[in-house]
């Protein structure tokens, strides 16, 4: 896409992150329909999926020929990276969404033929948001965001799955004592939000598509690192153990887990 | 104190929280100097010093004959919780101030004879404010604030100390893993503002005076349980692990931790 392609996308689904800000204010002051998924902390509510039906709608309308990929299954069973694909996660940090109306993120991101085009991730209660993509730049509410210092391990916060370090994933414990502190947010996006404006130097999960499809291409869009902990390649389309770290942070963990391994 | 009294020191304080919250903002445009206590993690800066400096020579006027206990030692050496006793916690969260300029709070708490009289936590970024007491109410930038509903540890969302439970304090992980999920925010006035609004059923952490005095305070006046968990009466003058929860919640994790005894 060229700069004007890139502009329209921006301001459009700028205003719908501006929509969906409204939606939620609305609906966290009405009564909320809460149900879990694959256990009783996988929560889903009403919003989660009206958020996506009104993603879903208005990328049909702008965005005919390309194909959807939703955390609640309202878009399409995509099978390959071939041609335009969004990934949506409407509400993400569900669980913060329902405890604390505050601390959760909406996600957008869109891929060509498997590479980033553009992504959004909004804090919806705070309604801040950084979007951006590798040919157009990074924003912070519109503001150009520039790359903070490239700061170690030893030197910065590390953001880190709850569940993954309380049952040990390989490595977790370790990074988190190595890290000067480590944070658990509960939320990827707001953990993104975190790295990308330099507040944090590196954030771990094992994530799904539409989880991590924004963060990192935020991430490399900016100049942080981008990889997997797991030895598998990244592949868009299954869950994996994604980082995003500064450089030197990046250096810092990759170590510990050969050393570990 | 009577109500016109509790009135005024309200008034008085949330002024000083106001000035606090400016010089802050100031100090954090400019260089910061940060140096270390204990330990590399153990931070503290220019500003901590400054606002503590400030607290005290604002209470030495409003209230000369009262002794205060601050975090950076500009206050006296308070032997007994006799008489009037200022708890100061100039920049809670250090760390978070240093590395990512929110998400830390200031604290202040006001003892007689022992007893609680009123206390304020302001997250100072968000400038969000808690304030109250016993006699007073609670409330939150001046508007009451309700008890939320009493939830238990499985249904809610518990704040943990991040060392405390990386580093397997007795039935820190048992706890994480019962609650229905755990956050670590690193800083205990942001973790009881939290729990004060309902956004999470308990706290837990190893704290010194000037880290807990003011949110058990809020705490007890809200209709909230506090208690220790380390078998020791609570001492406002000695660190103690203290837990500030709703009822069921506490319920819960009291049993926990003497199954795991």
């Amino acid at each position: 896409m060229d700069q004007i392609q890139l502009q329209k996308l921006d301001t459009t689904v700028l205003k719908w992150l501006d929509q969906v800000h409204h939606l939620v204010e609305q609906r966290v002051r009405q009564r909320m329909q809460v149900d879990t998924k694959s256990s009783h902390r996988d929560l889903v509510t009403n919003v989660d999926r009206e958020v996506e039906q009104y993603y879903v709608q208005h990328i049909r309308n702008f965005d005919p020929e390309a194909q959807i990929l939703g955390e609640e299954g309202l878009g399409d069973a995509v099978k390959s990276m071939k041609g335009r694909i969004w990934f949506v996660d409407p509400i993400d940090g569900t669980m913060n969404f329902v405890k604390q109306q505050s601390e959760f993120a909406t996600m957008v991101a869109v891929y060509e033929d498997g590479e980033p085009v553009m992504a959004w991730i909004m804090d919806v209660q705070q309604h801040d948001i950084i979007h951006g993509g590798p040919e157009y730049g990074v924003f912070h509410n519109g503001e150009k965001l520039e790359l903070s210092a490239d700061i170690g391990l030893d030197e910065g916060l590390v953001i880190l799955s709850g569940a993954r370090l309380l049952y040990e994933e390989p490595g977790f414990p370790q990074l988190a004592k190595a890290a000067m502190g480590y944070r658990v947010y509960g939320s990827a996006g707001i953990s993104y939000l975190h790295v990308l404006t330099g507040k944090a130097v590196a954030y771990l999960s094992r994530m799904r598509p539409w989880d991590f499809a924004a963060g990192i291409t935020l991430a490399k869009s900016l100049g942080l690192r981008v990889g997997t902990i797991d030895e598998q390649p990244m592949n868009m389309l299954v869950s994996g153990s994604v980082l995003v770290a500064t450089d030197k942070a990046y250096a810092d963990i990759m170590a510990l887990l050969q050393k570990k391994g």
